[in-house]
């Protein structure tokens, strides 16, 4: 029989994945949509690439939430549909893979499933494509391959068929017995794939994965509660196996254990509200929350400052200010303040944020409890004659300075450290710091999260995993209310790969098209990003004229979230272990375009390797 | 509230995990059995270091599979219990952990299970100890809260309480409300973990699980079967999505999967019998599996052989023969070979495994049927003199030659390349090599199970999670139907800790103690293991008179499995990446004693230290 791979199932570029396929001795390849978007190549030239190593292209995946909708999204999916039919003829694909619909608006209806699936095919006919239905273990309404099946063929189309995929069908338990009932022409596609069972079992799952309370999902201060309504005097105590933990140094773990029980005692005791019982208030009481409110800086250090001051003011940042004692700059466009320090012990890999200033409406209250759960406190004082501080290190060794910065403040305000040198920028693009990210050491994830929550009273959403073209990288959001301090913990897949990773900070600007602009007429290349990502955003949106070609033009990514707000975002090249972002953010958007990181992280792999060729 | 934290939560040994613990501040510790049996300290140091840092020893844990057995296995138990009950006086420790049975002899017999541990209370009171009670969510007959205190409650003695695990309580979905209706005296602990949610979801297990057909759980083939039958005729198409593949490199990872499907459709064929359907005739041909019958000899490189060579004279090997044309030297004793070759490239921490001889009935089948798994052919012929060897490469390097080792042979026969030097071996000891532990690279685990499995159609065992004081070693054994050739791949916790888990080759003995004191008497130290783990091995097994001293002495480690099967191992010390077992199995006992591992890690990992430290 033919052997396939999909592309998804390798490591790096779509052209490295094909090359390793072809040495391999495989006959075809599914190209997974993602591969392409990231890849530089057209369509047209992967499909050479493929003829050239002698592999067919047997299946173009996934089409996604396509089916069971309201009319007018249909439409919508429609429309998608007929791009990508397109860019499947230019692939040389004669087979798409339309998983069945997650999406919240889908409904229960295997008929509405079923008309939608056939009007699909039709189209697809039109392309001289087959369209090969595929049941998601979780599917919205359609998650068995017998239930895809029925849809199928209730549809009674020639250009539909069913795709079966092993570990869809033998993970819900299905008996794969009644595959045989389905005649063979139905089946356009088979995927295989095997997976560990313990994976299922509640004892893997308790052996490798237990965490500390507040690092994972399970209600444990609920839990406590009900005891301690018991009476129960014994102590609280931790029992975690965890595959990290085990190879952690002892120390810094212990310390991340305690913070977890302060913080859950202080969950415990809160929660309980006014009637304390009489172990909750034996509970150490730990200082209220000081949740900061800005952004008051972010201090970069470099060796050799050029480089970054170069890509800030064309950025449109003017150097407004020098430390009074230390080789330190201040550099600052609307509320955006950076800090560039070149007397700092610097890591050999170049330029990398050290600090962040983080507006506190009480600095002192601030250390206080983070010093109460176990930060390490910083000196207050830098130098005799330097405004105190109040500051602490996070877990990834980040300082953390509790500011205060007032338009007219004396002694209290950091800034009086610093001397005016400057002028105000000429253009000012940018607002202010809209976020930043911070790359974790490997094993830390879990830990920081915990630390930005308790130590800074930062609202935590859910990780959420993004796909880099050499491993996952899981990156986590913390917030507060008003979204003025936005900080996204992200970590590496592996522990050597912290390259790319680099740490960013992103500037909040009302028009991302006029920054962009400007910055590349300043002579700054922004990150360059692929045709086929542009080609993509067409398919799933429609744009006002010359909206896209702007986007294009500049490499602007944009996101649309599910109330209509609108991301657009742009980044700069990587210096040292540092780059930056221009976003803007309407409608209200909150988020931070996590289905564009893949492209961004692939367009960044790109660029590195063209550095290191000489090019780029 | 007191706070606590089990020692199985942090890493390294139980003094690091001490230290720890006190300086961020916690009140107290459960002492985790294991951590105390690998360590050097008696139970009444580890008191003493614990008041000296301001712990108290607030539980000790587990004792597993007391209650609701046969009579007979329950007096056992009970003796175990009343060993146990003196070291925790010793230890200062006034609670015990009993987890509720997963023993397969456990019978579901709640009056049973209540009048066992009423027994066991009482005979904790007479130490002053009490009996805490735990629901393991994976318990044989008792899995819930609830169902725990249903018992304890119905066994109604002061010294029996119950003990809470949020993880328990939680993973299972038990509503804990219900804790409320305990008494809070009658609840002796509580022990705290949180955990992620989504790995128990199926999307995440698709997301970071998914593994090449053959490499994990789900019959894949039964499946392919029934769509076989369909008459579909499309390709077979790997869709994998997985964190390791992902950041491997995609060429070995490529073929990696080929052999995956060539070694699927083997297996599809195969179950079909005699009537193969029409696309499965077109599936290629493999060769049979060519299945190897013994070791031919273990090669080691090494670029001073001394150490090497001392040891295995004091372990009673010979050097027998020199090769004609190579500085490699043949070392015998009984049938178990080994080569040392100083004249191969070496890794700079020193001597290593770099090859193995296997008896092959075919050698050249074998080689043919590895080739066409895509398994690399190494050059057949090493100099124009020397007999024509088939070899091929394992993924993790290693060099699998297969030969056919005849008294008579002439050019067929590898020994031809060697010239006789010595003379044999004095005192045969050792009779063979009894098994090989091959040590894979971080990610390549499954990737080297696959291979030996197909390639060398050896049967291959569950992997077993085997705890180091830094991490989780990961292990599989594979074999052959007679036990001759067996083969164990280990991994480690991390991509950067391959320096203790070295390969190892183990000795089959008929007489391991005369083995160990040849050993001894030759100046070769055995690896020393502590004194608590004979303490425990008193406390699981009655021994005849001076047998367990004669252990303890040699530092001899002990297994019995559930048929009555012996095993009796020590180990020497580690020479560059390679140690040596000394193997005694008695009453058909086929495995490798893994529940000994971490105590001999912990004792490997023990030596190295004190080597660092200039000491023993």
């Amino acid at each position: 029989m033919r052997t396939s791979i999909a592309t998804v199932s390798l490591s790096g570029t779509l052209t490295e994945k094909l090359t390793a396929a072809a040495r391999a001795g495989f006959d075809g390849v599914e190209i997974f949509e993602n591969d392409l978007l990231a890849s530089p190549l057209t369509p047209r030239e992967i499909r050479a690439r493929c003829a050239d190593l002698g592999l067919t292209v047997d299946l173009y995946q996934p089409m996604r939430d396509v089916e069971a909708v309201p009319a007018e999204l249909f439409a919508r999916n429609l429309r998608r549909a007929r791009h990508k039919f397109g860019l499947m003829r230019e692939l040389g694909a004669d087979t798409v893979l339309v998983c069945s619909s997650v999406d919240p608006e889908a409904v229960d209806d295997d008929a509405l499933a079923a008309a939608h699936l056939r009007e699909l095919a039709d189209l697809a006919q039109n392309f001289g494509i087959r369209v090969a239905y595929e049941a998601l273990a979780w599917g919205r309404h359609v998650s068995t391959y017998d239930h895809a099946w029925r849809i199928v063929e209730a549809a009674g189309h020639p250009a539909l068929g069913t795709c079966l995929d092993s570990f869809h069908i033998l993970s819900r338990g299905s008996d794969p017995k009644g595959i045989e009932d389905i005649p063979g022409e139905k089946i356009f596609f088979l995927q295989l794939a095997d997976a560990p069972l313990p994976a299922m079992d509640v004892l893997q799952w308790s052996r490798h994965h237990r965490c500390f309370p507040g690092q994972g999902g399970l209600d444990v201060a609920g839990l406590v509660r009900h005891v301690l309504r018991t009476g129960y005097a014994g102590p609280l105590s931790l029992e975690v196996f965890n595959d990290v933990f085990r190879q952690a140094e002892a120390a810094p773990t212990a310390v991340d254990a305690r913070r977890s029980l302060l913080a859950l005692q202080e969950e415990v005791s809160g929660a309980e509200g006014k009637r304390p019982s009489a172990p909750l208030t034996a509970t150490p009481v730990l200082p209220a929350p000081v949740v900061p409110t800005g952004f008051a800086f972010a201090e970069l250090v470099a060796a050799d400052a050029e480089p970054l001051t170069g890509l800030l003011a064309a950025l449109g940042f003017a150097r407004t200010a020098r430390h009074r004692s230390k080789p330190v700059d201040l550099w600052q466009q609307g509320e955006a303040r950076i800090l560039v320090n070149t007397g700092a012990v610097v890591r050999r890999d170049g330029a990398q944020l050290a600090a962040v200033g983080l507006e506190s409406p009480d600095p002192g209250g601030a250390a206080g409890r983070a010093e109460a759960l176990l930060a390490p406190v910083l000196p207050r004082r830098r130098a005799p004659e330097d405004a105190p501080l109040d500051a602490v290190a996070a877990p990834d060794g980040t300082e953390l300075f509790f500011c205060d910065t007032r338009r007219d403040a004396r002694h209290t305000d950091w800034r009086a450290d610093f001397e005016d040198v400057g002028q105000a920028p000429a253009v000012p693009g940018v607002r202010r710091i809209d976020h930043l990210a911070l790359t974790q050491p490997w094993h830390h994830f879990d830990e920081a999260a915990l630390f930005h929550r308790s130590v800074l009273g930062l609202k935590a959403e859910e990780s959420v995993d993004v796909a880099d073209p050499y491993g996952l990288q899981r990156s986590r959001a913390l917030s507060n209310a008003d979204g003025t301090v936005r900080i996204v913990l992200t970590v590496g897949a592996a522990p050597t790969d912290d390259t790319v990773h680099a740490q960013h900070i992103a500037f909040a600007t009302d028009d991302v098209v006029a920054a962009a602009r400007r910055l590349r007429d300043a002579g700054a290349p922004l990150l360059p990003i692929p045709a086929n990502y542009y080609d993509d955003l067409a398919a799933r949106y429609e744009f006002t004229d010359g909206e896209l070609e702007t986007y294009r033009e500049l490499g602007i990514l944009y996101d649309r979230d599910e109330h209509g707000g609108n991301l657009r975002h742009c980044y700069t090249r990587t210096v040292g272990r540092v780059f930056f972002e221009l976003i803007q953010r309407d409608g209200g958007h909150r988020g931070y375009g996590a289905r564009n990181a893949p492209v961004r992280l692939a367009a960044q792999h790109a660029v590195r390797t063209a550095s290191a060729l000489g090019g780029g």
